[in-house]
C-alpha cells in the first residue's frame, strides 16, 4: 500500500462523455460553458475536444469552434482526440495544449471498431506522433479493453502491456488504460498493472474505468494502492455506456473525488464548485445525474456531513 | 491483503429494505415471494421481517404472517429484527432462527431515533438478550453509524468499538457495523475495523454499507483486505437513503456478488438467479433497479461478458 498524496485527473466529459450522449446536437455555447466551469472547478486536464470526421462522430463537429470559445485558464491543459493527420491539423490550429491517440488490447476489439490490426492501429499513428513531436504537442495514447473485451472476453494482461509499451516507445508521454466495458474487478486491475508497469513506468500510467457493473470506484481505490496517480473520469458521468442501454458508463468525476478527499489525496478540485457544474450540465441536457455524490449532495450535503 | 477465500451474504432487503420504501403496503404474498426467491438464488442468510409496532413500521406489520408463510429451506438463516421483548415473542412464535437488535455508535443518532443514550440502549436490551438466550435463539447485533452520523458528524472510531464490545459481551454472536450515511471511504473504514478488532475478532464481524456517495464496494473492498468475511447487502439497493431524498441507500447485493466473483471470492449465490429475482422485485414495487449489475445485465450480459 502506497496510496499517493496527490493525483491529476483528467476530466473527459467533454469529449468522450458528450461525443457518445445520444440525442440533439449539443450546442457550442453549452460545450465551451462546460469546459470554463470544469476549470473553473479545479480541473487541470480537460478532454475538450474531438477533431474526428463529423461524418463518425456528429456530436464533435464543431470542435473548432469549441476550442476558439474557451477560456484558456493558467495551469489547465485542453486537449483534444485525433485520430490522423487531419485531425491533428485541426487540433494544432485550434491551440490544443495536447493531443490524444487511442488503440486497444483486443484484436477483435480493434478489428471491429477501425476495421485493422492493433499493429496497424499503431502504424496509422506514427505520423501524427512525429508531426505531434514537429510541433511540439505532448501527445497522450488511450488503451481500450484492458481487462475485458464485448467481443473477445478476458483480455490476456500481457496483451495490454505489449500495447501500452509500443504506444510509450512511440513517444506518448502517458498511457491510459480503459475498462472500456467496466468488467474489471480490483485484483483483475492490479494483475493488468502490474503486466504493464513491468514494461512502462508507473509514473507514466493512467486509469479510465467504466462503471457499468459499479466497480470503477473499487477499481480506482485497487489503483491507488499500486500507485497510480492519474484518473480519467467525466462529470456527472457523462457518457453512457454504447454496450447496454441504460448501464454506466464512465465513473463520475465527483465520486471520484470524494473518495480522493476520503483517502486525503489531494486533487486541487473544488467539489462544491463540481457538482454545481454537474447539475447544471445534466439539467441543460436533460438527463439523469450519472453521480451518486452529485445526488446525495445536491439532496442535502450539509445534513449529511455536517 | 489477505481476502477471504468466502463470503457469507446477508441478505436485507426484504426487512432493512422494503421497510423503507414509500408508498403502499407491500403485499405479503410479495414479501413472501422475494424472500423464497433470494433462498433459491443461494443466500443463506435472510432478514425476513421486523418485529416492531405497525405504528413505527407500518410496511412490516405482516411479520406474523410473513414468517409463517414462506418456505423453510434447509441451511438457510431467516432472521427477525427485534426491538424488545415483545417482538422476541413474535420473532419466536414465528420460527425465526436468529433475531437481530440494534444501536449505534453515535450519541446523537440514538438521542434522536430512539430517545435515549447509547448505554441505555444497550442496557434495554439486556432482557431480550437473556430470554433469547432461553429460547436458544442467536442475536445478531447492529451497531449504525460507524464512520458518520447525520447529526454529529465524524465518529471517533474507539466509540464504534465500544458500542460493538459492549453488544458482543452481552451475546451478540456477530456484530454488523452500518456506515448508515454512506460517508466512508477505504482509509476511515480500515481505521474503524481496526479499533473494533482490538476489542472484537474479527470473525465475528460483519459490513454494511450503504452506497449514498457511490463508495459502499470500494469500501467492502477495503474491509475484505482487512479480513473481513460477512457482508450485508440488499437485492436491487432496496430501501433508498432516508437521509438524503433520491439519493442511495443499501449497496446491492448483485453488485457485492459481482465483486466478490471477479475476486475469486465464493459466496454460493447465482448471480444471474439473483438478477431475475432483482428485476421481479423491481418491477412489482415499480421503481428504479438500484443496481448497476442488474441494469448492465438485465442489458445484456450475453454482449457484455461472453
Amino acid at each position: 500500500m502506497n496510496l499517493p498524496n496527490s493525483v491529476r485527473i483528467v476530466e473527459v466529459g467533454p469529449r468522450d462523455g458528450l461525443q457518445n450522449e445520444k440525442g440533439e446536437f449539443i450546442s457550442t455555447e453549452v460545450k465551451v460553458e462546460l469546459i470554463n466551469s470544469l476549470a473553473d472547478a479545479g480541473l487541470t486536464h480537460i478532454e475538450a475536444a474531438s477533431f474526428v470526421s463529423p461524418k463518425w462522430v456528429p456530436q464533435m463537429a464543431d470542435a473548432t469552434e469549441v476550442m476558439s470559445g474557451i477560456e484558456r485558464k493558467k495551469g489547465v491543459t485542453y486537449s483534444a482526440l485525433t485520430p490522423n493527420l487531419i485531425g491533428l491539423e485541426g487540433a494544432i490550429s485550434g491551440r490544443a495544449n495536447e493531443i490524444a491517440v487511442f488503440s486497444a488490447a483486443s484484436e477483435a476489439f480493434t478489428e471491429k471498431n477501425i476495421n485493422c490490426s492493433i499493429s496497424e492501429s499503431l502504424e496509422r499513428f506514427k505520423p501524427v506522433m512525429s508531426a505531434a513531436e514537429k510541433a511540439g504537442i505532448p501527445v497522450r495514447g488511450y488503451v481500450s479493453t484492458v481487462i475485458g473485451c464485448p467481443y473477445a472476453g478476458d483480455i490476456d494482461p500481457e496483451a495490454v502491456a505489449k500495447v501500452a509499451e509500443a504506444m510509450y516507445k512511440m513517444g506518448c508521454y502517458e498511457i491510459s488504460l480503459g475498462d472500456t466495458v467496466g468488467v474489471g474487478t480490483p485484483l483483475k486491475v492490479k494483475r493488468m498493472l502490474a503486466a504493464v508497469s513491468a514494461l512502462v513506468p508507473k509514473e507514466r500510467l493512467a486509469v479510465h474505468f467504466h462503471d457499468t457493473y459499479g466497480q470503477a470506484l473499487a477499481n480506482i481505490y485497487a489503483a491507488l494502492e499500486e500507485g497510480i496517480a492519474v484518473i480519467d473520469s467525466s462529470v456527472a458521468g457523462l457518457g453512457g455506456c454504447p454496450y447496454a442501454k441504460g448501464a454506466s458508463g464512465n465513473v463520475a468525476t465527483e465520486d471520484v473525488v470524494y473518495l480522493l478527499e476520503g483517502l486525503g489525496i489531494s486533487s486541487g478540485i473544488n467539489l462544491d464548485a463540481l457538482v454545481r457544474t454537474s447539475h447544471w450540465i445534466t439539467e441543460k441536457l436533460d438527463k439523469k445525474n450519472n453521480s451518486k455524490v452529485a445526488l446525495a449532495m445536491g439532496a442535502n450535503r450539509s445534513q449529511l456531513e455536517k
